[in-house]
């Protein structure tokens, strides 16, 4: 039998690793403070890695529909802020955007796992709504090749779909930008404040 | 100094530990089988404490809008499938659903845990879109009542959010049901066969 202190040496590791961050949080760059706008934006873009697309539905005579999808901002630690996505018209979203391209893209802080106890509703647990005109990227283009490489990196199992269900990769070119990240309302921010931050910052920037 | 066998002992205990399922899924009702589809999308409507509105935006000419909010269709255990909002006009989701009551309400199974090693966008991590209208319930009626308790006990939160926010609840009256939780393209769900699921299941219902 182990001794009482053996025992009580291994309760303590069990309370310890139960205390840990869970991993998820524990490789994360951290929030930038509430104060920077651009860069809790940017964040959020480069920290997630599915979101909501919204789109006017041609199935349901123009109402608003909100899909779950994948997208990815850059490689993990080289993010550009504009969204790119894999999908096939074989889902209405694709459809959709194909026939009115106005689309929002909405990411939660929530899934993050940085929200702690707050309410995923509570303005300081942030929320993102870049809107704008989804494109289609030619499949031959180098920015192609970019979107696929940023895309495959964080969706390895996106190499594998289907080829016969012809995915395409769209992107949003972003014209309006939502940002709650804090009380107050929502803090302006402007497409090339978005898209720009961390240029000037060389490696400064890691998400 | 701990003995070898001691030490192994505490290190067995941590990896033993860290194997263990997340908190959030170990309580967990099951997930339904994948040709469950009605079961599936209560599920999903049950286990999640947020989603995304899409609405039609005033602010943006007509665009749609996503907006992460938190939301419940009861309480714990006795879902009851209409999701209910706690939302004010201070932010564009309520000012747009009052304009336009085109509303939908999407979720994922990923922020759940269940989906496992899946990506986000695979056919087999489920997604669900409610699609309806917005309408605001009573603060005086029997429902506001029901909707209240339901929305305070996941979002204890939201019952000191400030009183001059002039917080209102809104429900979703469900018209549509997109769910896909397999390959080979959305389920038809209606949504009756969606809200009276469980009905006549009795206590075999608890989410």
């Amino acid at each position: 039998m182990r001794s009482p202190s053996c025992i009580l040496l291994a309760l303590t590791v069990a309370v310890l690793v139960l205390r840990l961050p869970a991993p998820a949080i524990a490789g994360r760059p951290l929030k930038p403070a509430p104060a920077d706008a651009a860069a809790t934006a940017r964040w959020l873009a480069a920290q997630n890695t599915w979101g909501v697309l919204s789109t006017i539905s041609s199935d349901l005579n123009g109402a608003p529909f909100g899909n779950v999808v994948s997208y990815s901002d850059g490689v993990p630690g080289e993010s550009h802020g504009i969204p790119y996505f894999y999908l096939t018209t074989l889902d209405p979203t694709a459809r959709d955007a194909l026939a009115d391209e106005r689309t929002s893209f909405t990411l939660s802080e929530f899934p993050l796992g940085t929200c702690g106890k707050k309410d995923p509703e509570n303005p300081s647990c942030a929320k993102l709504t870049l809107t704008g005109k989804m494109k289609v990227v030619d499949f031959q283009s180098p920015e192609a090749d970019l979107a696929k490489t940023a895309l495959f990196s964080k969706h390895p199992e996106m190499k594998g779909w289907p080829k016969n269900h012809n995915f395409e990769i769209f992107k949003l070119e972003i014209e309006h930008i939502f940002l709650i990240d804090w009380f107050g309302g929502p803090k302006p921010i402007s497409p090339s404040e978005y898209l720009e931050y961390g240029r000037h910052q060389g490696s400064l920037l890691s998400f």
